[in-house]
């Protein structure tokens, strides 16, 4: 047996001790996980400042750095974070369907957790406490497999969780931190299909696409966010440049953010020089087509790709279309299925956009950047679906459980 | 392209028709698929007696035979069958939480049909015509590969429900019976993750391994029924007899028979005669340990592997157990995480086995044979998950949607 299967071997065998926890202990566990991380703040923050000074020796961008760097504060708002995972209504053991059958049997669809989840992400450190926090919190065991430019920071923060599982009674392995980083060891993980229950790619297109390509475990992924909005003609035109603006601008590198805006034709007179305006003042580049080049002064123009393209900065591409249908037709040519955004006063328009579009998220009147977990009220959250099972959109710690059946009779048979 | 990237394109473009359509306009379309069943039995009886020459020629079992075979009954069950999903609730659209949050945005979960579903089987022809049913009852198109050994009769069946969706209005494609069934096609279908959305293999643990194994597109599957049946000390003798005798007497070629009895040493001396008597009558071969050996005349001693096997046929694997935890114990070891049974009159105990087993199906004093999307109150049945993820157990209608998010707000932005 190698590393990586004794690893997935130990952390399963923890598992089942996890979800034999009833829902106060598995609180209490997150709570001294909690405390534990402030505990070893001064040996996390040291060996954060490590994986920095690597990342500065290898001369990474500024936001990578920015991802990666740990500081007290930062320190806190993860203990915060798991403290607030914690307080969450627990999953496990929820009655979601409560039927007594003809015959008299009483069957019950109950949450169980899913069992052992395997995180595989990238730099940012807070991922590792707090996917762990979320994973044990559904009562399943996980195995995370970081970055390398944060193996000290991952290590550390390993080593506080590990110190609150051994007072709490549980096995270390519950919280699996890799520290082989090598591909085939990723290769490796992937095969398990006896041992993990399902893998979540968190990062870059690069990564989830090796993950979804290599994995025999079940994947559940997103690639990318190019979300739209559509400016309907009926659309209150103050609202939706606000929509617009608040979901380019507030944070562009987030997968929720705005990449298209789609505009009636019948409106763009109006609304497309009071959005290029409030565009170009926040520094946004324009990419327009024909019709939109004119009223968007400063715009350059769009090619094809612009349309598929997840710019993850302050560039947007604008269209003119002829009415709901065509911006429908373009949603589902470009659509990553993340999320859609319909900017309307008109009912039936609305209605006909949720119903045509099959996005994870669709939304009317409201800003993309809701389309998170914890804006839509999961709490937290430990990914986006936008694979068509189990869970589409943000996940919560719902998606981290499975309904399984549990019936009682007194002594019925079927003959 | 080739011909079955073209065959699950083509269907891919019809699964949006189909989604598009309202329930009542479902409803119509599996109406209309069961009067064509009706209205083509001749043409599908004298298909389906190709099948049936073909195969007596290969000279295959006559359990074989059976499950291929249709006549005039059997049909007319066929097409009542899809009448009854037709008259079931329609899962599409169903809001599954509905929050209005602090900030006022309205945020609901409404299930949507998965897509594209793939459904790989054996030789029983009557799943050709169900699974679609099922399939575009929650919206979806269907591809479905079914046996060489019931080519005929499938293509005949296809031939009917073809004529029933151009009736509809809708591309026959939302239902592509593949006619290629070289194992190189299937591969190729396994491959396109990018048109179906889910992978359904029904048949011999061969052919589910074979599609796990080779699968890019998620596959939901149950390997074998390895069930169990634990009597407790205090459990109702003459009860747990019929459990045990319908357990594994009343369809032994089904997953949801019993493969194991496991029986507390308190009771063993009263439990194993009468048990004992009641399935040797049956013409039940008994595998025993050696504690219950002497109790059960007849008997031969059980080997390791004898608990390990789904027997799919009069034979049961008998085993003495100490305790609850020892039965547990056993259980976890050898689980296929199908369906387990305590028999108890403990209540006690019997939460103890319902939450330290994680088997999609636990049962307290009910006949494994419940196991089943129909007795389960699911109305119907498109496969049994033993995959920890989507849906675990039984799967009904529901199991093939998605829940995604529809927002509603007055403009609200999140910066």
């Amino acid at each position: 047996m190698t590393g990586i299967e004794q690893q997935a071997r130990a952390c399963r065998s923890a598992a089942t001790v996890v979800a034999g926890l009833d829902a106060g202990q598995r609180t209490a566990l997150l709570q001294a996980m909690a405390a534990a991380l402030e505990r070893h703040a001064g040996q996390i923050l040291a060996a954060n400042a490590r994986d920095l000074a690597a990342a500065r020796a290898k001369d990474v961008g500024s936001a990578m750095l920015d991802r990666l760097a740990l500081d007290p504060p930062r320190l806190f708002a993860m203990a915060e974070a798991l403290r607030e995972v914690a307080g969450l209504p627990d999953p496990v053991g929820q009655v979601t369907r409560d039927e007594v059958r003809p015959n008299g049997i009483r069957v019950q669809k109950v949450r169980v957790p899913l069992g052992v989840i395997a995180m595989i992400y990238e730099a940012r450190p807070n991922v590792t406490a707090e996917a762990a926090a979320l994973c044990l919190k559904a009562g399943n065991g996980v195995i995370l497999r970081g970055g390398s430019e944060a193996i000290h920071s991952n290590t550390a923060i390993a080593a506080a969780l590990g110190s609150a599982l051994r007072e709490q009674g549980i096995p270390e392995a519950a919280v699996t931190v890799l520290t082989d980083l090598r591909r085939e060891a990723m290769l490796e993980l992937l095969q398990l299909h006896e041992l993990i229950d399902l893998a979540i790619p968190r990062g870059g297109e690069g990564l989830i696409r090796f993950v979804a390509e290599h994995a025999r475990v079940p994947v559940i992924k997103h690639y990318k966010g190019v979300c739209h909005l559509f400016v309907d003609a009926s659309a209150d035109v103050a609202q939706a440049v606000d929509l617009l603006v608040d979901g380019k601008c507030s944070r562009p590198s987030a997968c929720n953010s705005l990449e298209t805006v789609l505009v009636h034709r019948d409106i763009a007179d109006v609304f497309l020089p009071l959005a290029g305006k409030a565009l170009t003042e926040r520094g946004v580049q324009l990419r327009a087509d024909v019709a939109s080049e004119a009223l968007l002064p400063g715009s350059v123009a769009a090619t094809e790709d612009d349309y598929a393209a997840e710019f993850l900065d302050l560039v947007i591409a604008v269209k003119v279309v002829d009415d709901v249908d065509a911006a429908i037709g373009h949603i589902r040519r470009f659509t990553s299925d993340h999320t859609e955004v319909i900017a309307t006063r008109d009912a039936a328009h609305a209605e006909r956009f949720i119903t045509a579009l099959r996005s994870a998220v669709v939304m009317v009147n409201a800003s993309s950047r809701f389309s998170d977990g914890g804006q839509l009220g999961l709490g937290s959250e430990i990914g986006i679906s936008t694979t068509r099972l189990h869970a589409y959109g943000p996940m919560g710690l719902e998606s981290l459980t499975v309904e399984r059946f549990v019936v009682r009779g007194e002594g019925q048979v079927r003959a």
